[in-house]
């Protein structure tokens, strides 16, 4: 029975400090999701399976928790799937509830469902759980938040500007400076690819592009030569390789490249809406980037892709992403809706403003005053003022024991309380009470009359 | 594949107004959390069985929703098991993790397990979802959320004190006046019982009495028959049946009527430290009553004994809950903690705030200001205004296409958009935008420059 507890792998328990930091992120996320118009929406945490299975490939599908039905489970399997004891076969008989994935997919289920009372365009955020049987590793989790933001049933291209805005005003508000936002188009890869006739092979020849940061020109040509594709045919992409300059030129050099293609020229148009519209309006502290080696999950993009990558220095991968899907719904029988989206990547972005020292320090401070206790008369009169304090919106406490003054002290120093207030006899007699800054050692005396005086020193 | 969509059944999907008044509650709930000094944890959606399975009775355990192992589960059930084709057998084989069922159990272990990184006495506060697989019901859903404070580590009755003045201070802010708090003692259940001579016989006893109420003293004493409790017995607790007056009076009755047990008078002298410091301090607008009917999950609680009712008038039941369970970590192995502790229903306070009229409208309103989109020229002025808007904290959008001027107002009406901004030509070539209030359709023109002018308005 009293064996020692523990959780199950690759999940979490939030400390209070923990929270108070997570939660800072959210807030400061949130804040701007409203400002830009979003309004948020929650969908339950297990959704029907027959939701779920088969939008995330087999891989997601093996991934997916989940739920055992209820009662008895096992009555319902017939004989022949039974006598396979095949589990895969078993599954489907035995549980028809699984946690959610994403927020991607419920968000589709979401606006197919709420399809009438929805006005379109329709700005939704969302931050919640999800839950992946992933194999845990460092920053890999088998459950954490995501913190989506989508427009459906809009199609022009200001949804992407503001998008970029609003990771922008995220960050700068965040304090974290010098995000740069990576922008891509899938338009301008599929150009590519039909420019040097690799139409067939786009995903083979994105997943290679999209290396080259790390295996450098000669890795990308080799991955790319093993893949079927000519020698003839990567030479016609060696612009692609060499790409550099300011926005603008990589624009021009895109532009000769895929005059060719309609839907490649069509890429370079929206690339350069959006690069021209962001100058227009200027960024507070990111950086707008060209980078046509981006795919992020390309099947699942239409139009423009969209990666933020953490200030230089930090060791982290990409800590936001996002893009343009044209048939969001139509998994769902609701045809012709497009959606755009970005997310924030969480558990990351703790960890970059971990590593910089953004946090601010008042997330420490749980408690603003702690009165201690020296008895039964005086902690009522310690409650009182307590009582006050809480009204006026003081995080304050008494010490729920009349126990050693050092034991008290040592507590309040513990949770790093900046005022301890005692109130003794002497106190008690003559209306007052003695607050101590537990920084400078100070002590000062104040009339219970005067217990304004002391909240503005707060 | 294109089947019309669905949620399983008991879980709810929330939409951006309900969303909106959820968070009101939770906002009212945790600021007064924070400055009665309790700090927030989080805890995993699933916990391995073990830390669940025996908690909380048989029925419980049904009701737990169990997750399927990942990979290929039934690989490892031996051939015996598998035979049985028993599902009760077959679930711990193939089951090892479990969705959360309530927050404290959650909490116990929690504490165990950070035993050394906490400061007792903790005070923490929880808000998430918890599962149940109930037959769904009105108002009673598979996916809900509950809401728990609790102290642990400290036994001094200023806890139940605290935790009194906390519900006042929530419904008071709430704006939510008339609730009755209704405080009980476990230790005066069981005085009544040894009294009565039906110690042996508590739990009956106690069931039998909580449906005072509903069933009348009649109703009641044919109960206590049935469970075998002697006429003389009942006879003898009959000053309970007509427990009437003041708190102080009925504290009387009960110091007469428990005089000769050491526990009953125990409880009784715990009821009237809570009682008389209450009075002393005052409450906001909430009422304090004992009530000796109320048990709430007997076998939990060793002290005292909370509920919170609605307003009269209203027909809900309990709106929040709770008391003093003197051995909370126990399961887990660490011995000799006790927690006290209280909840807030929030589903049901959600009902009455709405029944009652008492969101505050403002919740409607998801966004400030809204420009017209005139067409592709004129969008980019709106676009401009908007980012310094958003930048100045309001809630603004640029409608996302030239749609036609109706629809635009439509969309605006709709979401009750309070203002609508209109930027054309004219507006352009002068430098100034057009402010038409949707309520009064009255309009103004701004210069761009005044645009500080404006959002005082709002």
């Amino acid at each position: 029975m009293a064996k020692k507890p523990s959780i199950p792998k690759g999940t979490r328990d939030f400390s209070p400090t923990e929270i108070a930091k997570r939660d800072y992120i959210f807030e400061i996320v949130k804040k701007h999701f409203r400002t830009f118009g979003f309004q948020p929406i929650e969908t339950p945490a297990f959704e029907n399976s027959e939701t779920l299975m088969g939008k995330y490939g087999d891989e997601g599908d093996r991934l997916i928790f989940k739920i055992l039905n209820s009662g008895d489970f096992m009555s319902k399997v017939d004989d022949a799937t039974y006598g396979s004891k095949n589990s895969s076969a078993l599954t489907s008989k035995i549980s028809e509830k699984a946690l959610r994935y994403d927020l991607t997919v419920p968000f589709a289920r979401y606006v197919v469902m709420h399809q009438n009372e929805i006005e379109f365009p329709f700005k939704r955020y969302q931050i919640q759980p999800v839950w992946r049987a992933d194999r845990p590793q460092k920053g890999r989790f088998r459950e954490f938040y995501q913190c989506d933001a989508d427009v459906v049933g809009a199609n022009s291209l200001l949804q992407e500007v503001e998008l970029i805005q609003l990771y922008d005003a995220v960050f700068a508000d965040l304090k974290l400076e010098g995000v740069t936002i990576k922008l891509n188009n899938r338009k301008i890869l599929a150009g590519i690819a039909e420019i040097i006739g690799a139409q067939n092979n786009l995903v083979n020849f994105t997943v290679a592009l999209d290396k080259l940061d790390k295996i450098g020109v000669e890795g990308v040509k080799k991955e790319m030569l093993a893949k079927g594709m000519s020698e003839q045919a990567i030479a016609k992409a060696r612009p692609l390789f060499e790409l550099s300059g300011t926005n603008a030129e990589q624009l021009n050099t895109l532009d000769n490249l895929l005059s060719d293609s309609g839907e490649g020229s069509k890429g370079v148009e929206e690339l350069r809406f959006i690069i021209n519209t962001i100058d227009d309006l200027g960024l507070q502290s990111a950086k707008l980037e060209i980078d046509v080696t981006l795919a992020r999950g390309l099947n699942y993009y239409t139009g423009a892709i969209l990666e933020v990558a953490a200030p230089e220095g930090v060791d982290m991968g990409s800590i936001g992403g996002g893009g343009r899907y044209d048939d969001l719904t139509g998994i769902f029988g609701l045809k012709d809706v497009s959606g755009v989206g970005i997310s924030f990547g969480l558990d990351r972005i703790y960890l970059v403003l971990e590593e910089l020292g953004l946090f601010p320090e008042t997330l420490d401070k749980t408690l603003d005053v702690l009165c201690i206790n020296f008895g039964e008369k005086e902690s009522m009169a310690a409650l009182k003022l307590v009582t006050l304090l809480r009204y006026k919106g003081v995080k304050a406490d008494v010490y729920p024991s009349k126990a050693k003054m050092q034991k008290q002290m040592k507590y309040a120093n513990n949770r790093n309380i900046p005022y301890v207030i005692l109130i003794g006899e002497n106190e008690m007699n003559h209306k007052t009470f003695v607050v101590k800054d537990m920084a400078s050692g100070e002590q000062k005396s104040y009339g219970l009359a005067q217990i304004q005086d002391f909240i503005k020193t707060l």
